[in-house]
């Protein structure tokens, strides 16, 4: 259990700033992340990309971005929890939040910002009955280890980069290499599918979709297709690649007590206050009518969630809001005098 | 005479950022400034200061800073005006604003982004009657040349950095170095103010301040002072260097048929609307309730008022605004379909 003044939910770029723009007004912060390492999206999915839009720098890669976020963050000390989403939330009779984390870990504060993006970061699952069951031991949605496929009669679905790579990786792995998509086309280097195709140790299906797993819910004995407009079939099969991306979940802020709409929080323009109070949205989760979603915006949002959720931390307390050239960081202590 | 999609009237870091947002969605820009370089405060009162609070940069000069943000608006190719203010607001039949600089040249645009800032930025003039006949010739408020007060008998006036150090400077080149101050104490270096105070060839009138100029309207024959509290009296000098800092000066805006408070211009929050349309104002000159005046609010602002001229320009045309990784910069063209 640590107790801050502000948990942020969500460790993208602009869940970041607002570690910043919170210290700077000498607020502490944790920040929670499903993913394993700060920077959301720009990590996980295009880390190498050049961005043209953040004001001052001409041209960034993603991933530079995000390391120079966690530094200007640094300054502040946050305490990071990667790896786990944030679930429950209650809140004591001071007001106080407990935000409990998947880990079972539980965070104290006195405010709440969601940086959350498009939710937490998850695949896309196949809507296949009692596929939960077979999770993490038949059926997987990205390779930790090639070692898990060994020997195994596996079936890969999806028609990326991913679906194609690892076929041609995990031949020479898993005893069969079985590819399920549902197109003829592949969106995928055509190099590569080209070699996917004039291999023979892969039997290509398209265009077939998934349709069902047979097992006892522990062990997959074979997976049900359907060729598309056309019957279901039987694959023997003990092992479930499915590569059909990643996608963002808010569900489990549903029942945190503030307004959701099934993508966005709408919020308050200018203070970022949901319909709760104490709680803040910030960012690309963060709806009002005219909502620019760039990042810009979000370091903008994080700058006046940071002012309001000192009102919060220290009702009463005036603020002095001054330009960085006057204080600098760190060691900075924002100029209070009494409300 | 030009023609251009937007003027933006200020070339402080908000303006220079409005260029880039509105080149993102294929408008074109003039830029106007009272100052003769670009970058508003950060290049005339501190350049050398360092800034912390610019998302992703942890730590970046202000002059840096100016030029990273011409670099990024260079991109989109803007006329830069420097050097004028803008006067006087026209708007034809067809509702294209003409805007006359105080050079007497005219910019034609579609949209107005007031960037102002603090406004004009020039010098504090002390309240003397008929000073502004003297400037440039008697009468200066800043040392462009050296020479301009050879054998000259010099009152210099002010009690900081400024004075202290071209008291020092001048005293080789005056003829005579007279310095008024209105406090006994002066807010300079300690070291310069010890040295002034040493010098048999500074005079030191304090605490004085300046009460009137004596001339014929093109030469100067004295300046009255007046101890505080106390009585005035003449000095011979024919020539004054009046040291009071920098100040923001809207007022020749006053005209422009939008709503303005004596430093700010009142807008709609998100969309940066004045009261008049096709008037946005960004920045430190925009003004709406929980207004947090910091450089990256403004960048924020200056995408929002884009978006907002890109429909002022292309009426009924509907914008779709995508993340720059997706389009990627020069040479975007927005991603236009019929409204």
């Amino acid at each position: 259990m640590i107790r801050v003044d502000v948990a942020i939910v969500g460790a993208g770029p602009v869940g970041l700033f607002a570690v910043f723009a919170c210290g700077q007004l000498g607020l502490r912060c944790a920040v929670l992340d499903a993913l394993p390492d700060p920077g959301g999206q720009l990590t996980a999915l295009y880390p190498e990309k050049p961005i043209y839009d953040i004001p001052g720098r001409p041209t960034v890669r993603a991933g530079e971005l995000v390391a120079d976020l966690v530094q200007q963050a640094a300054a502040y000390d946050p305490v990071y929890w990667l790896g786990q989403r944030a679930m429950a939330l209650a809140e004591d009779s001071d007001g106080t939040f407990r935000i409990t984390g998947s880990a079972g870990e539980t965070i104290l504060a006195r405010a709440v910002i969601i940086a959350a993006g498009v939710g937490a970061f998850g695949p896309n699952r196949p809507p296949l009955p009692g596929i939960e069951a077979y999770e993490n031991r038949a059926v997987f949605y990205h390779v930790a280890q090639l070692e898990r496929f060994r020997g195994r009669k596996l079936v890969i679905a999806g028609g990326g980069d991913s679906a194609v790579d690892w076929a041609l990786s995990l031949t020479g792995v898993a005893a069969e290499v079985t590819v399920v998509h549902r197109r003829d086309d592949f969106r995928a280097h055509p190099a590569s599918v080209a070699q996917m195709k004039a291999d023979p140790r892969i039997r290509l299906l398209t265009p077939y979709q998934l349709a069902g797993l047979v097992g006892d819910g522990v062990t997959l004995s074979a997976i049900e297709v359907e060729r598309i407009g056309g019957a279901r079939e039987r694959l023997e099969a003990d092992c479930l690649l499915a590569l059909f991306g990643l996608t963002g979940d808010l569900s489990s802020l549903a029942s945190w007590g503030f307004d959701l709409d099934r993508k966005t929080i709408p919020v308050e323009p200018v203070t970022c206050a949901t319909s709760r109070k104490g709680i803040y949205a910030i960012g690309d989760v963060a709806a009002y009518p005219g909502k620019l979603k760039l990042i810009l915006t979000g370091f903008a949002e994080a700058a006046n969630a940071a002012r309001e959720a000192y009102a919060r931390v220290h009702p009463g307390k005036a603020l002095h809001v001054e330009h960085s050239t006057s204080r600098g960081v760190p060691g900075f202590q924002a100029l209070e005098r009494a409300g």
